[in-house]
């Protein structure tokens, strides 16, 4: 911990470096563009899979897994899919020793092996809905990478479903979209805005897609999580038909939804300080360090108290006791705080005399004493205090950085005199105009909030003048 | 569950894939050697992983993650290692459109990738042991596959370990073993017997591989995990060197050990009947099946009793309601013994009127009645039963199956009888020995087990009449 973290103020990506390398969350690899993730930066995506794989299952979906390579062929059979994959992908041309006779890609999202199985799987409204998981590593040829937010290789999860009708596949779109914002909320502590992507922004093969959008503290935006309405697009190029109730043949309807590592960053840029790493104690592999503050003295009054008291809180806690001898309390504080431990419990020959100890909240830096025989019970409401501190400030930074310009100018003001956050502002629905915006300002428009075709009636657009068909959110995006 | 398992008598090859298929355990996949694990095998993975994660938590380490694609070169670096893994890779050309400066192998293990990293990380003792695992994909190009047994592209955990001492690395191999001997014994409930690997069977990079081996219904072995002492061969090949205690330098002793998706192949091949599959209870996605028998005229009566019981059961046990109406009990009797749920419940208007409901265990076949008041209490100790059953069974059919051949027509006779199973015998250590007996037999010697020295001591080889240096078990295997 001698070792200097660049503050935010200083350079926000240097920041964001020092703290994924310093509290050792991911390191460079010898392959362009892969990373390594550390185990401490793995045990975040644990806990992250585990809730989203709880909401997953507590929505009727399964696990399963595809092949990580796909027939090259396979991807052209979406004319759209080919187009936004094809510039990103790897190509396997050789096999034990020989050319293959036809290259394998690896599969940079797998709509297409899995629907060429769906294929196979599906003959009648009877196997319908067939609500299928993965969890999976992907890879996307990129020239630009950074930790967790872009790297070549990544770890997601991807749904894939099969539908009846249209409107089964649409509410279930939704429902993941919703499933994605309460994770993110709830867990990640990260508000969201939710809404619908413009035709230039969506995926390849969709008809809608739908996005969790996150505002980092640089004020630059973040997609977190994506929930596509894929219409009968896959269905028609792998050809997949069921017998409907009335007998008749229809082609099936989907959806996809992925959300991947690229979590862990927007979790450490969302709430991480100068000092380091934050976690919202749900996601917290460590909930809280226990730490006994001792010389070699008063080692033999300390420890054991401070034993007894890991022993009952190691019950109901994530706890780690940190009773190395080697490092002074002082070194060990900025070591738990740059590893964004919620809680710290200080334990010295005072706080034993006082029969107390000394908690320490990381989002705030707060100290207090509790007595010893109350603090699980004060950790306890601690945690829950944390967990929504982290969320209210993290709204009120959005709230302050979300800004409703009248005027063109005022708007371009924002984004090239580096203020950045949320725009919204009245669009007129033109794919020329919204490349305009990118053009004179490099922000793109992160979501069509629901409902706001109603909003916009009445309005003009804000960049052409002409009638407003939407409100649309721009920001500066990751 | 009209379609028809071929028995086991008749063809046992057929057999099991059959079970696979028809249990809807994995497919076969557009891309040759690669299969889909469905979410019913992968729900056995997801139980297998957790059981094993667990383990590997316990004994202090933790999960990383690093990439895919390893640059040709490393694999070069250890003879061994490139020896053996050469001829099994699938290499990565292009990227984003461009050939490659160097061509990328997709992993088909990964102590090149994690050695390489290890050099950065391990600097002085302080950073040992280093006790990382991950779970991932890799791909070993195959000539012939068998779904879940040997695929291109499999699942599984690896374990890389760094250590100070040669003594450390040696007991940290064995501890490992020593966890996947009670893994599969605990949770699959598959007897094993562990060893250590000849040099012609070892892993390509090792100085010793020790392995937990177990026998199928066929008496075929089937290798269900390794554990290998790298010595400093990696470490030396990635010059990864620490400052020791005493301030020297010196190389890393190493260990990994891996255990895959094969195992799910062992499980079927283990228990399995011609009805399908039978699952220990404590890997078993679904412990329990409650069937309400009814017809119209007594669903109203029927059906809120065995939704009671539903509610009841749900709270100890993973349990499912087959309410279906479509669906006679027969064909459901049939379905869920398919599947190898341990325990089902029938419950109909007589066992109502009786107050009782009807267990039927799947591994026997045998039913018994019960109060409906008692009916969690007997599954409870019923789940155990069949736990303890399923190992008993194993076990008495690998002790009808290991021989003690006293002469080499004796022990060629087993092999080339077709009685195959086990042959324990002494062997004079000499790899033209165990190679000759493969000419004859096909057999291999699948584990020296531990102490066989000394149990060879004044014995003669059982093929070159020599002096014997080692019990060996000798199998043909998967």
């Amino acid at each position: 911990m001698a070792e200097r973290i660049t503050p935010r103020s200083e350079n926000y990506s240097d920041w964001y470096v020092d703290i994924v390398l310093k509290a050792q969350l991911a390191d460079y690899s010898p392959v362009k563009g892969s990373m390594v993730i550390r185990p401490r930066g793995y045990a975040l995506w644990e806990h992250i899979q585990r809730g989203l794989d709880d909401m997953f299952k507590a929505t009727g979906h399964t696990n399963a897994y595809f092949p990580l390579l796909i027939p090259e062929s396979f991807i052209h059979k979406e004319a759209e899919h080919v187009e936004g994959f094809a510039p990103e992908l790897a190509v396997v041309t050789h096999g034990g020793g020989e050319k293959l006779e036809e290259p394998l890609v690896i599969r940079p999202t797998s709509e297409t092996i899995i629907w060429s199985m769906y294929k196979k799987w599906i003959q009648s409204y009877r196997d319908l809905p067939l609500l299928i998981n993965q969890w999976a590593n992907v890879l996307r040829w990129e020239k630009r990478t950074r930790l967790f937010l872009r790297t070549t290789e990544f770890l997601w999860q991807e749904g894939h479903t099969a539908h009846e009708t249209e409107r089964e596949a649409r509410e279930e779109t939704l429902r993941m979209l919703e499933v994605y914002r309460t994770f993110a909320e709830d867990y990640m502590a990260m508000p969201v805005l939710t809404g619908v992507k413009t035709e230039s922004e969506k995926f390849a093969g969709a008809i809608n897609t739908y996005a969790i959008e996150s505002l980092m503290q640089d004020r630059r935006a973040l997609q977190a999580g994506t929930s596509h309405f894929l219409g009968q697009n896959f269905a028609k190029a792998f050809d997949v038909q069921f017998q409907t109730r009335e007998s008749t043949l229809e082609h099936v309807w989907a959806t996809s939804w992925g959300a991947s590592t690229r979590l862990v960053g927007a979790l450490i840029m969302t709430h991480s300080d100068d000092n380091g790493l934050i976690v919202p104690p749900r996601l917290a592999p460590t909930e809280v360090a226990l730490i006994p503050i001792f010389r070699s003295k008063n080692k033999a009054e300390v420890l054991p108290r401070a034993r007894a008291l890991y022993d009952e809180l190691r019950t109901e806690f994530r706890v780690e006791l940190d009773d190395d001898e080697n490092n002074s309390p002082g070194w060990k504080f900025a070591e738990w705080e740059l590893r964004g431990v919620p809680v710290r419990v200080e334990m010295g020959p005072r706080d034993i005399e006082n029969g107390q100890v000394t908690l320490a909240r990381r989002d705030t830096g707060e100290k207090e004493t509790v007595p010893t025989d109350q603090a699980a019970e004060r950790i306890r409401t601690l945690l829950q205090e944390i967990q929504k501190n982290l969320f209210e400030r993290a709204r009120a930074f959005r709230e302050e950085n979300t800004h409703y310009p009248a005027t063109y100018d005022e708007f371009t003001a924002l984004f090239n005199g580096g203020a950045n956050g949320f725009a919204v502002v009245p669009w007129d629905g033109d794919p020329a105009t919204e490349a305009q915006v990118k053009t004179d300002t490099k922000a793109t428009i992160r979501v069509l909030p629901f409902g706001n075709e109603d909003e916009a009636a009445g309005k003009q657009c804000i960049v052409s003048g002409k009638p407003a068909k939407h409100i649309a959110v721009f920001a500066k995006s990751y």
